[in-house]
């Protein structure tokens, strides 16, 4: 199959060609997933600000300049979509000879997206805050880093990440319930891959790429039994075909 | 279709024939979605210690006498199978003609279950408790059933049922994910409904059937807007039909 797709992708300056953004790692893992051929098109935090409004056509001052972005150059027309979710919902319409995300259950998938995003994200990105603000280039756009999130948190950096050790117990408490459900089964969705899987995924690498220490110790190890460790460990090995 | 189904439920004696454990709603519902025709076998909370470990030929020293259970009169066998969850299991393998609950993705599904039981059901449970401990039979069943709960809980009923509006406050949080889910899709499982809604049912129905009136202003009310309210409302409303 030949390359339609065109996928905008954030890196860190400090670390090239490395995925590490959630979201963009949703939408990369989706099309491997689908087995759909695609090219990245790596941005920064400075050119993201440029190049995302003119692909969207968006106003930057209403909305935020944000990726993953695709481009599907299909049929003589450029489709343009922003959002993971809703890029997921245009490959699963646009591609439905390729492996199903929602397998038509979208609904329990979203809510399963809901609780990473407000249980598990929310303390792995106090984890890692400081590795992104830190690589995410020279001075002056380290400073925009820090002044724009700390609108958007309103409080300072150091306030809105809190305690280390708090994060980690939070993040080992989010991942109990999700190895409740691989005792079970091999994936989240169940005997197969889908969204539920995605979006799991996606949060793991982002840690896995910016601490690789943590990591292991927080992800992967450390759960109630051995057994435990082994079961995530193993769905880790599972996923890892398609990131 | 001849009812080839028993579905063993428990009454309580102050409310009789009313369906009010969330544990027999969840299969009776699923019997419905299924269309598969039931005879329902009542029991109350003397009878089930006797006749349920008959049926299920467990030892009831080693394992709590629960329903519900059925017992499926197919090609001369008796199937006997308990618990909710297993009989969901049973009834999409044996009849895979009728209306699918886990549409294949029986993780993500089980983990909305998990969530329910441990978010909403608890808090849900202790708005019910003393209905159901004064509801359940005469006085020396009543001293049973709270010595049998007081021994399961490691406290007494008063420690454990704690504050009123504690609990309601917690049943509105933990109605709040759902909601968002609601926003974009009819049914919890999607477009079509799915196991998640006979959880989530058979959860607003224990509640509808013990106490009409909070049921009406925590579950189907006094949201963030008039709107959310709207919303389930009108996916109760769709569900009725199973119930």
């Amino acid at each position: 199959m030949v390359a339609t797709i065109q996928l905008y992708d954030l890196e860190l300056l400090g670390l090239p060609k490395t995925v590490f953004s959630c979201n963009t790692l949703k939408t990369r893992i989706a099309l491997n997933l689908k087995g759909l051929p695609f090219e990245t098109k790596w941005l920064d935090f400075a050119t993201v600000k440029e190049v995302i409004p003119t692909l969207t056509k968006q106003n930057p001052e209403l909305k935020r300049p944000t990726v993953p972005v695709i481009v599907d150059s299909i049929s003589g027309q450029d489709k343009v979509i922003q959002d993971s979710y809703d890029i997921a919902v245009y490959l699963e319409k646009q591609y439905p000879n390729t492996p199903s995300l929602f397998h038509n259950n979208p609904g329990v998938h979203r809510f399963f997206q809901q609780y990473c995003e407000s249980v598990l994200l929310l303390p792995l990105f106090k984890l890692v805050m400081f590795i992104i603000h830190k690589q995410c280039g020279p001075d002056v756009l380290q400073d925009w880093w820090r002044e724009d999130r700390e609108r958007m948190f309103g409080c300072s950096l150091d306030v809105f990440a809190g305690n280390r050790d708090d994060n980690i117990l939070a993040v080992k408490n989010a991942l109990l319930p999700i190895i409740k459900v691989l005792k079970e089964f091999p994936f989240m969705t169940g005997e197969q891959v889908g969204w539920a899987d995605v979006v799991l995924a996606a949060d793991f690498k982002m840690m896995a790429a910016l601490d690789p220490v943590t990591f292991e110790s927080v992800f992967l190890s450390g759960f109630e039994t051995p057994a435990d460790d082994v079961l995530i460990q193993n769905w880790w090995k599972r996923m890892s075909v398609y990131i």
